[in-house]
């Protein structure tokens, strides 16, 4: 197709060496392609796409695109589009691509636009901003519109929203919600690449320092889990006693961030919140603290309130800034308090996004098979197609787990 | 009370130091029984409790004896009961102790039915035999109660079906669905405790030997985490492709239980099913390997299987039977296969039942304080009533949590 | 043989069972028992032995029993006797014993001097008792040895003084020099077992527990990776900087006795030195805090101190003493202040002891098989015995390892 | 000076910002060159350096140099050269470098030679090519040389032959035997800056993978320890059996190469031997298996092997190859089979060198303060300076430690 908008096809190779990597790290959704590709269940159906169009969304589009979809894919971020990846979808037929790294607010709008002008049956989604627009601006053509996917936890809390008030114009699969997607990706995804984003960025050794995590949610645990594997001393703040209670009975110390604050050399937040790291905690600090957020929004950190007590900065190396304190010490902000994982390091493995994708993938085949049987609600997945992909990761790492015996099955059912 | 039925009446001061020593231990009950000492809010008030007599309980029952109530206390088993606490409850004044360890089954009923007639104003029971007793055989008395505790999962899942029914007499806490109740006990306790049962009836080095854990949940995570903790390699089996995941992510070794009995030193099960480790696999193991169940019925390791396959059987250290195959290798059984925390070890320290009881303590005073405005229904411990035990808990432990800022509050509001 | 000198016969068939089960977990003594079963190596060799008379012991004593010797077996400490062990070994032709728990010193220092009076070929010790009664007060009878084991570092260290002073009469085999000895019985051993004592003294939740660790060394760092496994939040103790490093990169907080007083649950000490723990460090403890030693003497904890300091003590549980303070506080004393892991639990598994007593049997084919050939020094494990050993245990374990190529192998070699 | 010879002098500013870095993160170095800063102790010496010219060189450069040395600086490989820090230590007045990025092998050794005809009071080295240019070339300028530093394995073991011969001309401090280095930098540095390596080369989730290390010595079992700590279920291979039986009391599964070639995820070498992984192994591998080393030289892993079994090859990701076998299987090769952790990551953190580079700068001082009175032999770091600089480390982490008291250092010494 020539209708695509994109920066340098010139990558094209280079983006195809990245997909072929990603495939072979992402085996559950290139089983699942493989185990419908005759069928081709998705011939005619077009499909709309907003997502980070990285290697990984790649084997996704592929994989929609082989078992017969026309896709339209239009990014979820101005800055998260691969050039090469992309100029690498836009070689193949039923896919328009509209996404380059670096655009600016209006050619981001306007590439959701034209994904919803596509007049999708099927709309994937990763943040909301496509059914948003969709429900808000054209009405006509979300009416038509089979049914949706959507990501993420705040896309979710839209939909939902829209949900409450009957305004939901078809029904959506909360991808999110699988326990194959959240309890994955943020223990053992973001655990591990906030690690791999603070190296990066910093090269600091590990072992021996006093690491801080703000919050004790899956995030949270799977940092405080990997900081520990490295051989930090680890302290936990929390707000909630119960998760502060878990985080002691699991070994690590626990205190105020008050307290936390005068001994740590390195602080990650992971809360969801706002202003953890504040003015009051920043002047306890010792001279060479590093900050750091690995929660999704770049609130956690109080940057603002480092400004304010800051005589100076500096980048000192790519993604770390050297604040100079009035007071003489400085404090190392890594990549603007921002997402560390995604901006220092390459947030997601592609193992992880491989069971997240499948259940889009799945979704979307669900979707179509129940067509017109859905409400227009949102819906969480299909608890046996969860089941399914966990199953399909363990087969594809040459894993048997055992099934239960007929007897079990009735023991289980007694017991109820 | 002259009217307690105990059996080693002399053993009142052993007994007392034993309490002493748990008293040391719950810190968190005693922190309650002191808030309320002066305010005597149970006075007047009637209750039965059916509870297994052990130090633990003592803390418990005489939390609600010094706020007032007159208490009966019948066993919730008949072996369980500890001689030296029960004599030494049985000298409050307030308190009437009907238990002995090696009590009939007859008798054992014959104490729940005492307890019964004791005509409560509140219930608390571990395992719903003393509410089925009310219930089933003196529903006149049953109508009066003012509402009942329940300890357990399996008590739970009685009274709802009596709930559904529309049967039930009277509203009952679910102390056991409280998360500072089961987040703690399974993972943390018996994690613990079932390694101290291996090694006390065993004496074996854990460092280097396969464990193999079936079961991946709460239980066997705990106990699987504490095997690695001791140096083991361990292996999980599982069902449940999630689960198996996750063991998998943890750094675990996962297969079959076929694959993992030809490997396997230790075996331990905690799947809440039966027959999990049989015949088949019993043939399949190494001279030697050990077996012992963590689960709450003796039902996971078949012994009956174990026999048949047998030439003889042997004691040869308490809680440790050699069973001598026909095929001339040797098996060694824990505990029967009973639960080997509780046969070969003491069960749950008395930290781990601290914040079980101050949830019965504090729903007492909930039932109590919400006399009349309760439906028939089973109810969850109340949210704030469980995150205050886990406050109290930390506090105990001399750790201090952060509070939510108004902003933060209001961020996090806005954002739902 | 009628010699014998024991005090329950009675207990023979005990004793049976107890060594079955200890052989079972000491595969290599057996496959080395096996492999020089026919040849009877030690045929008319006459032995010494003045060890713990356990159920280890027994199957190193039946080892060099059916190989030939003819033994004498004396304790190597008055309390230390599992009198079913000596009934069982009693039973056996060409062993004479004389042991029984709770020997007097005299009868104990009898024992020795019997075994000394059966003039050895060779003469087996742990402690140096035997070895020094040979040496200072039958010089005849030493002269006419033909070589010695050792099996304890205040052994060697003794007898490496009566070398420096060309005194030795016949050569030593120091087998607690062996690789394949001290770092796995002090590391896994100690570390396990040490656990294993305090959860039978105590029953307390390690989780969560801010437990201390004195001393660094091999057992200390057996200890605290144990603590850590069970979910305790570890502090290490040290006064040697290298040492307090390594602890502080392994993860652990490192700080002064001063300071960790004041915040400790559990204190443990394995220093080699004295009063590690002193008034003024028992005067800071919070309330409740646990005391064990895991150090060779029990001259760690200050007990001394902890009596001058208190008003009354009083045993709570076995193996428990609560002290009260006169400050008010109680402290829980282990053991009294003995070996916790001897104490309260069994000391060594047989699977540490497996490796000790391989060396020991194997040490003795070598001084037999190279009789007249060694001076009377202290020498060293042959360093291919010790990795003799280490390859038998991992065949047991059923685990293959690799072997150089001879290109692998001239590699090195030119390296060098 | 204006003699240096460098190639981006322009690139000044940004090698200060990296040497300020560097400094915050080398706290000791900074309190040793600070200590001695007014007294001047290196006044008039002349230094010649072959080291890496790195950030953290630099700070151990710039500390000789204000203690009033002056000093020639030469590379120690052609490639290891950042050259913002020459630029940035080229400004020195008392600093001569001769140093770029890319050097020939010529341009390298008229370096090392320009570094000796410096005719250097101390000599510092790091691989010995420069003690050994002097003593083979220069002999005349060697002989009025006061004493030498060496920092690694290798450059130890050449001069210790050269010793061995009497053909030494000055004493050489061995600094690489510290304590303080060898113990920390393989085990805490090579093992974190190896996952580093392998993270930034593949991105790949490590979780859930099956990891095989070969080789258990010190940067082997770093290396095990931290893929455990990030979720890898770890194998290790090895030839010596006393420490495969480390690693399986580790709780890490043992077996051949040939074993685990089949089942492996990632491999990575520690061994200091060839081809531990040769065509046969290669051969065994699941498709997408990766391939990276750890050891000094890139002879570990064969290439030569797995070039010999390809068909082709392909850069996927900088430092990632993909070699097709004919098999058809692919295997990915990171940076070449040479060292992962430089290679693909930046090496030791500062942190790690700190310790070696303060035991460099105290190593001159020794040097100096003895002058005269050592022999021309290979000397260990005085015992007392690796005590110190690991009590300085602990000092700027703010971690106090116990002191013995004089009872104490009495029972020790009565011990001995």
């Amino acid at each position: 197709m020539n209708s695509s908008k994109i920066k340098k096809p010139e990558l094209f190779n280079e983006g195809n060496k990245k997909i072929e990597f990603a495939e072979m790290h992402m085996p559950v959704v290139m089983k699942i392609r493989e185990r419908f590709l005759r069928e081709k269940p998705l011939d005619g159906v077009k499909i709309s796409a907003a997502l980070h169009v990285t290697k990984e969304t790649a084997v996704l589009i592929k994989t929609l695109s082989v078992w017969g979809a026309n896709i339209f894919l239009s990014p979820s971020n101005p800055l998260s589009t691969q050039d090469d990846v992309a100029a690498s979808l836009a070689k193949i037929d039923n896919i328009v691509v509209e996404a380059w790294r670096g655009m600016s607010s209006e050619e981001y709008f306007m590439a959701i636009k034209d994904a919803a002008n596509f007049k999708p049956d099927i709309v994937i989604d990763d943040g909301a901003d496509l059914h948003i627009t969709l429900h808000e601006e054209m009405p006509k053509i979300a009416e038509k519109v089979i049914g949706g996917n959507e990501e993420t936890t705040t896309g979710v809390i839209r939909l939902k929203a829209l949900e409450k008030e009957n305004r939901l114009l078809y029904p959506v699969i909360a991808v999110n919600n699988a326990l194959t997607k959240f309890m994955f990706d943020n223990r053992y995804g973001t655990g591990q690449s906030s690690i791999d984003g603070i190296l990066r960025a910093t090269n600091i050794l590990i072992a021996g320092k006093r690491a801080v995590v703000a919050g004790y949610g899956w995030v949270g645990r799977g940092i405080a889990l990997r900081l520990k594997g490295m051989g930090a001393r680890v302290i936990v703040t929390e707000v909630d006693p119960i998760k502060a209670l878990e985080a002691v009975m699991d070994g690590f110390d626990v205190m105020t961030m008050e307290e936390a604050s005068k001994i740590g050399d390195i602080f990650i937040t992971a809360t969801g919140d706002i202003d953890v790291i504040r003015a009051e905690h920043m002047l306890n600090m010792k001279d060479g603290a590093i900050l750091a957020n690995a929660g999704h929004f770049n609130v956690e950190v109080s940057v603002k309130d480092l400004e304010k007590i800051s005589d100076s900065k500096e980048e000192i190396r790519e993604n770390t800034v050297k604040y100079t304190l009035r007071n003489g010490k400085h404090l190392f902000l890594l990549g603007e308090g921002r997402l560390v994982n995604l901006v220092a390091a390459e947030g997601h493995p592609s193992e992880v996004m491989d069971m997240s994708f499948a259940n889009q993938a799945l979704s979307v085949l669900y979707l179509i098979n129940n067509k017109g049987k859905l409400e227009k609600k949102v819906y969480n997945v299909p608890s046996d197609q969860d089941q399914y992909v966990a199953k399909l990761k363990l087969e594809t790492m040459g894993i048997k787990i055992d099934e239960l015996t007929p007897e079990q099955v009735k023991y289980l059912e007694s017991y109820k």
